[in-house]
């Protein structure tokens, strides 16, 4: 047998096969399998292990479908769900940034963001490069209505599966309950509904003891 | 700090805050969660392990963004992705079945799907039970241009990951190259410019001794 096609194989035996039109697209299809590989700082609900960037992406998606209703004001379904889909895939070189993290580290993230965009969209032809850019762009920005749903549902995934798991990562990062309160309060952006629910459920944690110590 | 909450008491735990209208919603939100640990037949293009249900409809649905344009006929995208979104979960009830298996299970996992989306889909409020549920018959029925192209997505996808482990199931399993040509049929359906590549790379294949023995 021989060596499995590294990437670049990958893109030459397509184009051999006289599948040019389709090579780069495959090419980035191949490149985001990687992920599936870069964990969050979220437990699964059965707690049996952190949950990665692709399955935290279909999760949101999945959210945005089902509170569609709940939006602050009207939103393009597909946008948000593109948004939400391909709202990660930067971290595949930049890696994830815990929501809490206040260090340095945190700060350079935006950069090596940037970067992992030019390279990772850049895969793609350059007019569907620049759609899905232009779409990240538009979620990082967080200033249109589409934007704030969609990071509504990024903000509210994690914190139910906090809130049931016992605070598992709130206490093992010493988030405290004022912490999360102020982190979630962009939720009301996006879904004042869903982010008044959100506030109740921080006070119910916090009678429940569920937040981590200073 | 007290027990965490079961599946009923979060419903309830909601719904005293005064969250009622949301709490059908959340409770189907926390559900799917499970999709994350139905593991498949299809390892990750680095090999470390099999991909689970919730990464693999997360990889449908960027493939359906990228390749949109090659569809066989006109498909409404927001229809297309959600259908993907949803396909496996059923899934969280009844298992993966692989696709080249033959055996009586396999006949009877039908039966096993459809009671799991009468209840997993059935945690929504009504009407939108029934806007999933029939998006996912839709799905099951393979008659519609969007469910034919989505379909598309979701063979190739597994196909793509065998090809670049140098079949590594095809191995385990002794699929052989037949087999494939015949399950890849479909793909023509949704998308022929894609269905012919994948039967070059088929040949491919079958040179470089990707395939099982009988
Ligand atoms: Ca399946």
């Amino acid at each position: 047998m021989s060596e499995a096609d590294a990437p670049s194989d990958f893109h030459k035996t397509i184009t051999d096969l006289g599948g040019a039109a389709l090579a780069d697209r495959l090419r980035f299809v191949t490149e985001i399998d990687k992920l599936k590989g870069i964990l969050r700082q979220t437990p699964l609900l059965d707690r049996s292990r952190k949950e990665n960037d692709a399955e935290h992406s279909w999760h949101l998606a999945m959210m945005a479908c089902v509170l569609a209703d709940y939006a602050a004001s009207e939103v393009d379904m597909l946008r948000v769900i593109r948004m939400l889909l391909i709202h990660d895939i930067v971290e595949i070189d930049a890696g994830d940034t815990f929501l809490y993290d206040t260090s340095a580290a945190a700060e350079a993230q935006e950069e090596k963001e940037q970067a992992a965009a030019d390279r990772i969209f850049g895969l793609l032809p350059e007019a569907q490069a620049k759609e899905f850019r232009t779409l990240w762009d538009e979620f990082e920005a967080h200033e249109s209505a589409d934007a704030q749903f969609a990071r509504a549902m990024d903000r509210t995934q994690p914190f139910l599966h906090n809130f049931l798991t016992e605070g598992m990562m709130w206490q093992q990062h010493g988030v405290q309950a004022d912490q999360v309160r102020k982190r979630m309060t962009v939720i009301a952006d996006g879904s004042p509904a869903l982010h008044d629910l959100v506030q109740s459920l921080i006070d119910e944690a916090e009678t429940r003891g569920y937040f981590g110590t200073a």
